[in-house]
């Protein structure tokens, strides 16, 4: 047996952030398919948005100032001057005393500066009765409001969630050049392993079942997934086909690999693949202790532990983070933890990361997390949880009520 | 100017209830494509997972009371009588004295009740020393203890997450019947709006950004887009192009009409699409008072307010919430919503819903939300913030430190 050097969570995290890079090649896209793309470039807008003062209600286009002392005892009165249309500019002109029909997101019309809500007037046969004073500014969007030209709008390594892509179509932008799409191998090992599809069992034999939750976060995560199949515990064998997943993809994730000698074989085959190999060899945390992290000649490769929950934890938390940082995002969006009370006193060993499956549940404007025991083989503990709550290395486990950080489960 | 009968949040999402369905078609989709689908049947197990009593650690199969008073003082004898393979029903028996050794998910061998951990017994030439004693069922899932044959795994109408297609995995199911893929159509209108590829605009024109928007929060959410184009202010051109769109999709989303004439068409062209019609003009929020929700002829039809911010806003919340109940969505997963602490005051008006985007910050083990100020026409306003706070119309406003709900937008 080796003995691993056991790395904190913490520590892992730094030699992630240190040794994963971003990969550097980068595709033009469309923008709408850009969702969830990591930008590789600042955006600088070359124009304004909008282009040009427009009105945000339905009303008249007036001069603020011709509005002064109007009120519903005492109304103003202005002369109805003409009517903004959509997407036109207004022949009209507001001069003093007059007022312009303006519906919302019209052009603001000449010598107009304020915009009276069609609520707060009266159009008595081309007589305008005003029911009450606007400010100078009121109720119109100015030119470069939104974004000004020159300014970057998103820096490179921004993800384009949904408004990002609306903020790119308001200026035009209708392709944009992000990091291309990551491809990420999964190989399960061990002589125990069927496919998943295998209608019936023979004795001793089990499912490979981490595949699926594998490539469901990965796909959720905006990543491809490349079935590398099962191979048995027999090292050439395991090298060979790790080696050939592994370069077709931008990094390799091997699971399983439970027996004594498919263990020692898989730090083998990781060592196998590139330099500098291995930099993680076990982990202070529980679920997931033997977890393996490796860069192999630029490419990430994570060797899994067996158990599905552990497998599953391990991937959300540490593939999660090699992913984004291989995508190139930098720019991440809160909150990616938040935090709960904890229902019950909760010990946990100083120097180890715990995970614990929970259940969420709101009382009194909080949420609450109340564990959900079970071993870390089993997969229907997570089937019954909405997230995991963290128990960091630098506490003695957590008391009831206490708050705790929750990585929610989608 | 038609006057709404402005309904609460709280009744619209009651009406919502009411009035939309669940499609009734599914399809068989293979595993590895079910992701955050609705299952549309409940699942049962037909066998046991795991099928046969399993080690969870490197160790021996034992008989627990052969260990019984082993310490690392005063070691405990046994015999090593073989050794289990993955994958293989074992040949050795665990008889009184004896010890087989088994690999982490190895079948427990006939005759023992435990394993004792490899890191606390040693293996001197065939004479296992034990060095803990363990108790029945110690490092051992039984068959079963993970999902029960009979036993309903997962309800009709939860989203398959990874893990529930992990579980689906472990019992074999390779296919499940879920509800088939929805379908939305979205339809721009306004005389000033143009496609967001326009590279230039003619004065008084704005691009069409609220299709990225809605396209993109509905990718997210699993359903597919057909963009219908955009349609000047036309009461039969849009009554056509609205009608043709609408017998392609499951549900119709138009976007704009800000003009008073298109405000009337738009609710004019959805009712004559179908009955019962509008059930919601007008909500009590803020932004996007000016929201339609009708039901034609069992498809939803929303009528978004034209402003960007309130657009993506009405979508987020009553868009998802529509499209959930047509998908079949029963069982939803939490968090939908965090607690975070505002930063400042934020005064509201009674019987009004507030919705405020926000930044986000983490301080002492809580999330903070800071308000981002600007109209809601600023896309800008969305891109900066990590979510919305809710102010419900039952407040007149929140303190500075209160307490408030927050949807994250991810």
């Amino acid at each position: 047996m080796q003995f691993f050097k056991v790395k904190t969570v913490e520590e892992t995290f730094a030699l992630i952030e240190e040794n994963i890079p971003a990969i550097e090649q980068t595709v033009v896209r469309e923008l709408g398919e850009a969702l969830n793309d990591i930008l590789a470039v600042p955006v600088v807008a070359k124009e304004n948005v909008p282009s040009f003062d427009r009105s945000t209600v339905d009303g008249y286009a007036v001069r603020a100032k011709d509005t002064y002392g109007s009120s519903e005892s005492m109304p103003g009165f202005l002369t109805v001057a003409g009517e903004v249309k959509m997407g036109e500019v207004p022949d009209a002109v507001v001069r003093h005393g007059e007022a312009v029909y303006a519906p919302t997101g019209g052009m603001m019309p000449k010598g107009s500066d304020s915009v009276i809500m069609i609520e707060h007037c009266e159009d008595v046969e081309g007589l305008l009765n005003t029911y009450k004073q606007v400010a100078p500014g009121e109720n119109v969007i100015r030119a470069g409001e939104d974004i000004k030209a020159g300014e970057t709008l998103l820096a490179a390594g921004t993800r384009l969630r949904p408004q990002e892509l609306g903020a790119l179509a308001s200026l035009g932008i209708a392709e944009v050049p992000v990091f291309r799409k990551l491809k990420v191998g999964y190989l399960s090992s061990g002589d125990e392993i069927v496919p998943y599809q295998t209608k019936t069992l023979v004795e001793g034999q089990i499912r490979d079942i981490n595949y699926l939750t594998i490539a469901g976060l990965a796909n959720e995560w905006n990543v491809d997934v490349v079935y590398g199949g099962i191979v048995r515990d027999d090292f050439e064998e395991f090298r060979g086909r790790a080696r050939e997943l592994y370069d077709q993809v931008d990094c390799l994730v091997l699971s399983g690999g439970s027996s004594v000698g498919a263990k020692d074989y898989t730090t083998d085959v990781i060592q196998s693949l590139g330099d500098p190999g291995v930099f993680v060899h076990g982990i202070s945390i529980k679920p997931g202790k033997p977890t393996i992290l490796a860069m192999a000649n630029g490419k990430p490769v994570i060797g899994l532990p067996g158990h599905p929950a552990s497998a599953m934890i391990i991937f959300k938390l540490f593939g999660e983070r090699i992913l984004r940082k291989l995508k190139g995002e930098k720019i991440e969006r809160k909150p990616e933890r938040i935090f709960a009370k904890i229902t019950k006193n909760i010990p946990s060993s100083m120097g180890r990361a715990d995970y614990i499956r929970v259940r969420l549940f709101e009382k009194e404007a909080e949420w609450w997390a109340e564990p959900i025991i079970g071993k870390s083989g089993l997969i229907t503990t997570l089937v019954k949880s909405d997230g995991i709550v963290e128990i960091s290395s630098e506490k003695e486990g957590v008391s009831q009520g206490e708050y705790v950080p929750v990585i929610p489960s989608r």
